[in-house]
């Protein structure tokens, strides 16, 4: 099988699940939502990717709405961030590393998973990719507000990079748990790296004709 | 079977359809979308719930892309709040009590059509929560507003509520006709109380951080 | 088969995502989204239509996830437009003329793909009006706007009108090329006549109740 130890990746995909529905439940505190708001966000942030990328290559019902372990630590980070705040945004950079870590196992683990399906490559790195960032996007049309990924920071490259070369080991048939956990970390130092030194896309040129 | 008389459901059915067409067809008059608008609010609001409910549990087509009978009844509401509009929020009152029969048929019968599927009992919750109030959050987003179910009022935790209460009931096997009309009953007098004391879900704390 | 003939289809596919990706790509430059925001935007306003019908019709994955070349134009004109949108927003006239081409082959394709996938006649004029319009909604949406199609210009009119004329044919058994391509036309016709006359969908009434 191509998956990663099963064991292993729940832990991860537990963490991602965690840092993202803490990201989601930020935004709708932000955004003075409710409480069932800070739950709809923390959730959708969560786990919306994964649901997109089930639709995609036709796995239904989506793991995000039938997994209970999924669901449970999405809502209980939402809870988190309802009563505790100020003190999650305290630790922002802590969130950040966290958040990091799980765009890694998104993006791999969602590639993965679309050729464990039979996808082809082209098919698998764009899964990987929405798998990653499809959550957040989620999360930020919800809120109201244009979602971060497309405005910046360099936050799809890092998915992007770590879904491609997992589909060419696939591809080339030299797959095997080093090369897997090889994209998974690679993912996770370039978002670091990104974050760090504060790099963002380029954007278009301003012209006279574009105030 | 698990579901509702057949019969009396589609009556339930078209109101639930024919009040949350109203309601996007309000918030697209509102908005000041053009006729066009107003007819996909009026039908995005009406089916989108069930739309992403069959897409969710693998029911293709959707009911609310193939049944000529939703669709027709949801059209015809949004014709009704194009021309007539002034009249339609004239008695808002009568329509919140349609749309809280839409929210209390449209949980249930989802949970109901989830479990009928197959799916697991927190999938047939979530099925039923999604499919009350998806169709609200569709039309919020298309008329660039952040969902007010996500802002106010206590509209999610009805379904929620009577979702749960259907899946244990089908869960220990004691569902009925009794049973699935006792809770269709509860969602909608949850709903009519919030609505006449006017309760809302809490909102997180402010903070000097958060201002 | 209902299909066009196999080639011109893919050439003409290809105008309408080059097309389509041109208008999202110009949508996210106008409001200052990065690199990678415009290459989203150009993929969901060329590939979103398609995605969504073939999601609702069960056919997955979808083109718009698993066709290489139909991805590739789409980032190609993102490109275009990432480096050269001042010479795009020159050329609108010509991009328009375009941009009602692939309104008419994706609606009537949609229509077409929906029929022989064995969906209904309402199904099928639905599935035909969302993959020619669904794609520019999510671009909007992406960019913090009320989509356009929802606000003004006579944009699903012609599609609504080709996708209904092509399921009739289809359903009193007359459908042939030259029918399908008549309908191609006419869809393209109406619509450029639209954009010439500067016709508009009519708006509601204004009333003293909504200022």
């Amino acid at each position: 099988m191509l998956t990663l130890d099963t064991h292993l990746q729940l832990v991860l995909d537990l963490v991602g699940v965690f840092a993202f529905a803490l990201s989601g439940g930020l935004v709708a505190v932000r955004k003075r939502l409710d409480l069932f708001g800070v739950l709809v966000l923390a959730a959708a942030a969560a786990l919306g990717g994964g649901v997109i990328r089930d639709v995609l290559i036709g796995r239904v019902p989506p793991v995000g709405v039938s997994d209970w372990r999924l669901l449970s630590c999405a809502l209980a980070a939402g809870l988190v961030t309802f009563f505790f705040h100020p003190g999650v945004e305290r630790i922002g950079r802590f969130v950040r590393v966290l958040d990091a870590a799980g765009l890694a196992v998104f993006a791999i683990g969602g590639s993965l998973t679309s050729l464990g399906e039979g996808m082809d490559g082209v098919t698998s790195v764009l899964v990987g990719v929405v798998t990653a960032i499809g959550g957040g996007m989620i999360r930020d049309v919800l809120a109201g507000q244009v979602p971060e990924v497309l405005r910046r920071e360099m936050y799809a490259l890092p998915a992007l990079l770590g879904s491609t070369l997992v589909v060419l080991a696939h591809h080339y048939d030299v797959i095997n748990p080093v090369v897997v956990w090889g994209c998974v970390l690679l993912v996770f130092a370039v978002r670091i790296i990104a974050v760090v030194l504060d790099l963002n896309a380029p954007k278009p040129l301003r012209t006279g004709a574009n105030p």
